[in-house]
């Protein structure tokens, strides 16, 4: 199903950060669906939500706790959103960080609770606090191949990624997990990403750091344009390998390295393993006046039913890409200095067909599980890149047809 | 297939305009692709085009015509937009243009050109020359049913529709015909527009009705979010009746109101035979602080792929609903004053689920072939509306396995 995706090698622990899993039977049976994260307590610590008004409880109360300092743990369960539960959501959210506080020995915002799963149901509590017990007693003991599985709904594949560089004969860490954009029953809408490093960062340069890392990943996806209500990713720095970073001094370019690839191969993945997927596409916008620009067109066309469509049936319908291309919300474009390839295939020169361009030779490249549209403006320097997928009959069948 | 779309009954001729069809087979074999409607000289003329900038030739021509007084043809073909088709394109535009002119005795000028069908393909201009002095000879012998069947591409029913009222003891007649979104073969990306009337209009007084009129129907419709490259609607007033009419003065609401369930029945007909539509579905926001807000979170619902195929499966999954209302690019929003009803079946009241709803009752609702979604704000006094259609497998199948 997942294109080109497979399960994570083994992840390596992170220095300073223990992991703790559980079965919680909240929606599944037979499988760990809780997890929770400690770190210590000068870890930095950074996080970004959905920006979705309709977001759930476990948003507003991480969102909340996360601007007092201090925060000790991550909760995170699998199968039940708390999403649209109102304020018996909103106590269900705060009775967990309560629970972990008091196992923890910390105040309760020093909890950030995550949740995923179906939207509009109750929190089973009693079932869920036996299981935050049990992951407690479990920290230090799990793996990350534990949580990436622990935290899955309707994903295929569990997904994650280690990456380490040495600075001063010191090993640097990064490894993280996220769980992606199966949207079923009726909405297991939730993109998760937990990414941690025992790099030292000072809470101030993480948020920003995180804000970009984000950008160029998280937010440059789409399987079919809908922003969940519990989306959030987090970046700790447990600062356990005592090895400080900031930007401009040695080592930053190698931490902001080896982060942005676990980032990107991460949100790639969701895209991968996105509903009903067959093909991955890449899609690069340059030339732009601005790098807005770039990304809406890159927008325009990665939402587009009709090039998604177009897509999934290997069809290079360069009409559709142009089109999409032609109704992007910018100020000024020229079509008539559009180029248009598929890989390295040019179709469009100049806004019109390449007279060398053979269809036979756009069919063979869209014809690959993975390929790249790229679209040249001639209009200044700025470009943007999104990846998304195709639009199937198993899109359809799993988003009409499922439903608990 | 189309949701309750009948062929019109008899539509009734609009006094001053002519109609010729012919059959060209620019692509269709064994029926009429092209249509040629007269206009008198005193005809007030407006038109709207599409925002794409990817434009097809006619656009352009049609436009730059547009801007100077004295239009007597629109000439209108199905099978070939002449979209993506360069300066051979262009030049093909004109030279219809030319030859409409030559056999009317006037200038190319007066003549809009509109075309619709595949993309990329140059118009075979012999044929088409054919069949343009063929409609030529038939002017004043043809229905406005012909004519609705002569614009048809894959429209699986004609559309239009007559309007009369009486004023000062006149008959004034609105007779408007439409076509569709079809989107295959690659590109059958069009919709089309033509409204007549006998009514006397200034042609300022036209071009901003025009722009209302537009604005409350084909502005309001969204099948895919999907803008074509052709997208034209034309407004003609013959003045025949030699009843004027202006804004303010006796007989103008009448006129409105014709012309506006002419405009919104055709815009509506539309989405009816939309690709693979199995449900036509209202989308009603109130309450909110502009009208802007209220069309973008119609929109939002409107385009969402999980709200529509939840549709399709007759799945009253509000946690869609709200989490696209929630997205909507939207400056302020308080999701806990938000009411939701699927006709007249509440929901959610105030952000919440409502105690009293329960899931077959809107189940019952979205099971209907028509149904409408009610989002009500309780931020101001602004409302919108929007019509859309489900997505269902035959329209990845349309989309994704026909082609030429």
């Amino acid at each position: 199903m997942a294109v080109n995706l497979n399960p994570p090698a083994s992840l390596e622990d992170v220095p300073g950060i223990r992991i703790g899993v559980a079965a919680g039977e909240l929606r599944y049976k037979q499988r760990d669906d809780v997890c929770l994260l400690e770190f210590p307590a000068e870890a930095s610590v950074a996080c970004t939500f959905t920006n979705n008004r309709f977001c759930a409880a476990p948003v507003t109360v991480a969102r909340s706790h996360l601007s007092k300092p201090g925060v000790r743990f991550a909760l995170i369960n699998a199968g039940n959103a708390n999403a649209g539960t109102g304020s018996r959501g909103m106590d269900a959210a705060n009775r967990t960080c309560e629970i972990v506080g008091q196992l923890g020995s910390v105040s309760p915002e020093a909890v950030l609770p995550f949740s995923t799963g179906v939207i509009g149901e109750q929190l089973p509590l009693p079932q869920f606090e036996s299981a935050i017990r049990a992951a407690f007693d479990d920290l230090g003991q799990s793996s990350w191949n534990s949580a990436a599985a622990a935290i899955m709904t309707t994903d295929t594949v569990p997904k994650g990624l280690t990456r380490q560089f040495t600075l001063d004969d010191r090993v640097i860490t990064v490894t993280g997990i996220a769980k992606g954009s199966g949207m079923i029953c009726p909405d297991m809408a939730t993109m998760l990403a937990f990414v941690t490093t025992d790099a030292k960062v000072s809470s101030h340069h993480l948020q920003a750091l995180l804000s970009d890392l984000v950008d160029q990943s998280f937010n440059a996806i789409t399987v079919d344009g809908d922003t969940s209500t519990n989306d959030a990713c987090l970046l700790v720095a447990s600062g356990e390998s005592q090895t400080a970073f900031e930007p401009g001094r040695l080592g930053w370019d190698e931490l902001v390295n080896a982060l942005s690839e676990v980032f990107l191969t991460l949100a790639q993945a969701i895209v991968r393993d996105g509903e009903g997927a067959e093909k991955f596409i890449g899609i690069h916008v340059t030339g732009a006046k601005t790098r807005d620009d770039a990304r809406a067109i890159a927008y325009t066309v990665g939402h587009s039913p009709l090039f998604k469509t177009a897509a999934n049936a290997s069809d290079p319908n360069w009409g559709r890409i142009l089109a999409a291309v032609g109704r992007a919300p910018i100020s000024e474009l020229s079509i008539d200095r559009v180029n248009l390839k598929l890989d390295d295939v040019y179709l469009i020169r100049s806004g019109e067909p390449d007279p060398d361009y053979r269809e036979e030779e756009g069919k063979r490249v869209m014809s690959q599980p993975e390929f790249n549209v790229s679209i040249e403006l001639d209009e200044g320097d700025a470009s943007a890149s999104v990846w998304t997928s195709d639009l199937s009959h198993e899109y359809v069948r799993i988003n009409a047809e499922y439903r608990s």
